[in-house]
């Protein structure tokens, strides 16, 4: 800490320009002295998430980023499409601190013995403004990892392991006995994955290479559709007969594989209906979409009968539902389990003005399975 | 009645063959004797609902339709497509009686009191098989009409009436203010726009044409908004501001609507928003799909945030959610104001065989609006 009084630190921001212009850059900002309640954490790491990523690049296009400024300030800069600038009209011209989750050190507390109980401690954090050396946050908002946790393993706490469970919560809650989830390979599904093996729930992974089934597969999973394959409808059908599994978790979006997946378990259920029923299977079939892999149009012929839906699906509002007893339970079962079936795997770590370069941009924004970034804010800085 | 003993008449029957054959024919069959809690109904009247067609048509391309048979007797013929074959495997060669809803006379009754009660009443019923001169059903499921009301009037007592008031009722119960409904010129919409200005309900109206505007503004309307309109979008969103829907009701089902539907609710909820949210409007944005004016593929691309649903809406799982308390209010409502709020209106009213001819069925297959036909079973028979 460069002076005694005041936390200064540098702060990822990212700016949607009305002329249409995205600029992120990286502000010098001194982190507000905490309240009695408020604690100061040194951010050592942060992961890039898909989530992140439409926040940080506001829809550009990065084919036509360019980088400026200074090593250790670096400005990126790339055009926004008309459509993709109308559908962020809400934030133009306004420069906004990213990063979801992340994993620190507390290192300055307000006066409260909440606050004070922290200090020193290693803490998981999550609201935003994580891609920055320091972060103000609450003392009851963090949840102090195990002894021995490294805060690269506990930065990636909330955003996949909560979805993952709350995938299975809702499953749960709107009685289906099964659950279907696409980008079965990617770190979340993964976690999902062992989720579902440890707790004894039927999941129908669908990915879209060969290899990512001989990976999944090699994790202990039962039911692994490639969507590329020639026979993925059949596959598909036979393993949502196997599983009964009537809802699925998209992280796609675009496309037809919301449709596809509706229509194979209309199929399955067919398979066992003993009488015809015109409108079709009487049985609730639901996808939630919840990430947007394919950001086109998604489509879909209505050929699965009445009883179906497609909504978007978020965690927030899910943890909002649940309560914040309910929620409270499943963060401590991810803080206990961090190290294995929450446990996250990166390709790199980058600092923030590494986290800039046109070339790793190149790399994470792809959002390729086995391509995840962390962020390191402190990384040479101290 | 031709037998003392027997009542036999003439029913309609569709067979969609494995050949990928459509057939539709009129049978002669005896009509069961009524159990002690059954009764026979003349059926008087019978409407053909956009929700019949695809029970008697089995998708069938109608451009291939011939005719053959007697005059009393016709049978009607046309070719099924593949996809369309496929999508009714499990009505394949079954001989189907059609007609969900009618109104007749009861000629024949059981030996309880409940079926001898309703003797020479005129009631309506629904379940099926109504396209037909005879239909023993249940005594406990006949709705008497009031006194004056001729089976015509009450024939479409159950689909149109129920749709209705159920979205007006779904609305409520899943926390909407004010509901968007498409085919607002149809005879279901303009009983919903009946319903909703008895009520006091905020109904945002989609038509296709500008004399459908027109015929509502006529009725009453306060807001509707024709989709071929250049200013569709714009004027859309008005109403949705000026009315806070955030639920629509959709017979069309293909194509874009029910996405520019969305779009245009979040639009309208984000004029009134204070901050950016980077997952868009909190509120829980619906479209429920009952039918499908369009067979063709639903598309949207999703710029209206995480909180949203599309989703199969049909009458008979709503009435079970109610429970059947909660149906019969509702059933005894369309019954006080079958001659007003509940009125249908018919182009034509032809036989059952009729109703064979090539060139009624271009007419009424069409599902245009104002070209509703209503079945007499027993005209000329008697």
């Amino acid at each position: 800490m460069a002076n005694a009084d005041t936390v200064t630190g540098l702060q990822l921001r990212s700016t949607a320009k009305k002329e249409g212009i995205l600029e992120i850059s990286l502000a010098t900002v001194a982190t507000p002295e905490p309240k009695p309640e408020e604690v100061i954490v040194r951010i050592e790491a942060s992961p890039i998430n898909p989530s992140d990523q439409g926040l940080l690049f506001a829809g550009a296009d990065l084919s036509t980023a360019k980088v400026s400024g200074t090593a250790e300030q670096p400005v990126v800069t790339a055009s926004i499409p008309p459509a993709a600038l109308r559908a962020v009209t809400g934030r133009v011209d306004q420069s906004l601190p990213v990063g979801n989750e992340g994993a620190g050190v507390v290192v300055r507390a307000g006066t409260s013995a909440a606050a004070q109980a922290l200090l020193g401690k290693t803490v998981a954090i999550v609201g935003g403004g994580m891609y920055a050396q320091y972060r103000c946050i609450k003392a009851v908002a963090c949840l102090v990892l195990p002894a021995g946790t490294t805060p690269a393993e506990g930065a990636a706490w909330f955003v996949n392991p909560l979805t993952a469970l709350g995938m299975v919560a809702t499953m749960r809650a709107e009685g289906h006995k099964a659950l279907v989830h696409t980008a079965g390979a990617s770190n979340l599904g993964q976690m999902l994955n062992k989720i579902c093996l440890k707790d004894d729930v039927a999941l129908v992974n669908i990915v879209r290479k060969a290899e990512h089934v001989a990976l999944l597969k090699g994790l202990g999973a039962t039911h692994v559709c490639n969507s590329s394959a020639p026979s993925f409808t059949d596959d598909l059908t036979e393993a949502l007969v196997a599983t009964g599994a009537t809802v699925a978790f998209d992280a796609v979006g675009g496309g037809k594989l919301a449709g596809q997946i509706l229509t194979a378990m209309e199929a399955a259920l067919n398979r066992t209906a003993k009488e015809y029923s015109r409108y079709g299977s009487t049985t609730h079939k639901q996808v939630y979409i919840y990430g947007g892999l394919d950001r086109g149009p998604t489509e879909f012929t209505r050929t699965f009968g009445t009883a179906w839906g497609i909504g978007g699906w978020l965690l927030t509002p899910f943890l909002q539902r649940i309560g914040f007893e309910a929620a409270q339970k499943l963060r401590e079962r991810v803080a206990a389990e961090i190290k294995t079936t929450f446990a996250s795997t990166y390709t790199k770590e980058v600092s923030l003005a590494e986290a800039l370069k046109l070339e790793e941009i190149a790399v994470y924004a792809r959002q390729a399975t086995g391509e995840k970034y962390l962020i390191a804010p402190n990384k040479g800085l101290r």
